[in-house]
């Protein structure tokens, strides 16, 4: 009898979901499950919704995990991927060192890998969406905060206490907005979905008119990237000017990483620029070149991830591939 | 008779000056020469005057062109290292795409290799300095500009466009002062000594008193950055608010390197580090650390290049010495 097919697992763990998705293994999707995180349960309850939504996942498809080779897992926060435990996860509470490699391993049966969320991503995209192609690119992943990935000579870059690619709290604004960090003028404190609701919610107190408080109402309660996007093809200026903000702080920091990596390819993902690509892309590409140093940013490509929300399962998939078993 | 011993000479060639010095084979300096660059003279007088300073270094050291394995010279600009041109040097009246290497090779008849300077800066601080013991560096050279180097996984990372490294481009403050490269709030156009002197000649306009008028005059003709040095050590508050502004921005500028790549060491040089290493370096070292996110920077060296003035002839030296047949 031939031996089964081979499958891997990805899956995207945020702090308000848990999406799998079952790769086959030229890494197409063929079925996917969705889970709320409800991380106020504590971080055993999330471990087993993990595992029941990887499960779910894989009957979707008809498949068991016998069929599996190995589970890639994002997860928001610090990681350790040697050991595939989370050191601190700053928007799950109490995620300090928690072995979750190990325990998802003795539920489910099957190796585990855990990575960064944004280091996910960027696996994703290198090797499906960029078909790892060029030498070294740059991710930058605008959400509730702003992560990054680094690809150089082909391989994923972690730095010294790998740490690298925290792209969100580089400064860009001596002594701007308050960023959650602590420091000021970060660009996560400045461009990203928390910011720019932050900057929608003000304009309102200052009585300004947005289009977004009819549907939404005063305070706003679940607000969504997709609600700026069509409060922008309404005609609502106030949240053009504060989009278009975030898009230029944006092509400035993309500017900086084009002078200081010159990578072959900057990707920008996110569900920010998900929901937002054509009102921000433009903008963003036009800034970045205007600050790259003359004849510097030739050739290199600055491009919307094409993966979007399926980045981090895709990254996964990836990751679990590459450290299965042959 | 036994072969002569290798030597190799390394050459920093600058706007102002051009310095050459001799290289035993374990990268011990035993000589140097040091010539004005006359650049007003045009490209030809200039490579000549480069063929006369490492002559004179050679015969310095009591050696002769024979015994010299190879010459590496730091260029200020865009250099293609393949075939020793300088595509473009902003600093440098009329020089565009002029072939150094083939001049210089014709002159003195040993193998000569052309690098961008702040690359052979960080190559000399690596080898040299660092004994080639950390994977990841950066170093942050300021002077009239302010330039960068980058070693990942113990070799020069240059970018896809060869322009990696561009840290002085780098906007660390949206719609800052205006920068020679016609953005605005780069971190060249705040702590250079370009953009020191600007300030320091703003605040003698403004009324504001400083020492350094009394010896050098109302138009401060011929201040440098050793004058700096001697003014705050004599009380001077003016001069000693804005080096701590220059230092401080530093700081948030190697911030943003621990977080973006997170290297092993960080490497401050430079004329102006070299003159206020003292005054600088501690402000510099906190603010980064403030700046870099919680536990990313444990373990991280920030350090002020022991090598001074002599990097960029140690760094030609280990680029003639990588380049020369064994």
């Amino acid at each position: 009898m031939p031996e089964p097919s081979r499958h891997y697992v990805g899956v995207d763990f945020g702090a308000t979901k848990i999406y799998a998705g079952v790769f086959n293994a030229s890494m197409k999707c063929i079925g996917t499950a969705r889970f709320s995180t409800k991380a106020q349960r504590g971080p055993d309850a999330v471990i087993r919704r993990i595992g029941r939504c990887v499960q779910d996942a894989i009957d979707e498809c008809d498949l068991d995990l016998k069929t599996v080779a190995g589970v890639g897992i994002g997860a928001p926060g610090a990681v350790d991927p040697q050991s595939g435990t989370v050191i601190f996860a700053p928007n799950l509470p109490d995620w300090r060192d928690i072995p979750l490699k190990e325990k998802l391993e003795k539920d489910l049966g099957v190796p585990i890998q855990v990575e960064n969320d944004c280091n996910v991503n960027m696996l994703g995209v290198y090797e499906v969406e960029l078909q790892s192609k060029p030498k070294h690119v740059f991710g930058i992943f605008l959400g509730t905060g702003i992560g990054g990935g680094i690809i150089i000579n082909g391989q994923p870059y972690a730095g010294f206490n790998r740490a690298a690619g925290e792209v969100g709290h580089m400064v860009i604004l001596v002594d701007g907005p308050e960023c959650g960090c602590g420091n000021k003028g970060c660009f996560e404190a400045l461009a990203s979905r928390t910011a720019i609701f932050k900057q929608i919610k003000s304009a309102v107190k200052e009585g300004k008119k947005t289009i977004l408080t009819d549907r939404l109402g005063k305070d706003l309660a679940d607000l969504r990237s997709g609600d700026l996007r069509k409060a922008i093809r309404k005609g609502d200026k106030v949240v053009e000017k504060i989009i278009e903000d975030a898009a230029r702080y944006t092509g400035v920091a993309v500017g900086n990483i084009l002078n200081l990596f010159n990578p072959e390819v900057v990707v920008l993902g996110g569900g920010l620029i998900e929901a937002l690509d054509d009102e921000m892309m433009p903008l963003i590409i036009k800034t970045a070149r205007d600050h790259a140093l003359p004849g510097t940013a030739k050739g290199i490509d600055i491009r919307a991830c094409t993966l979007g929300d399926d980045a981090g399962i895709t990254g996964g998939a990836v990751l679990a591939r590459r450290c299965a078993k042959p």
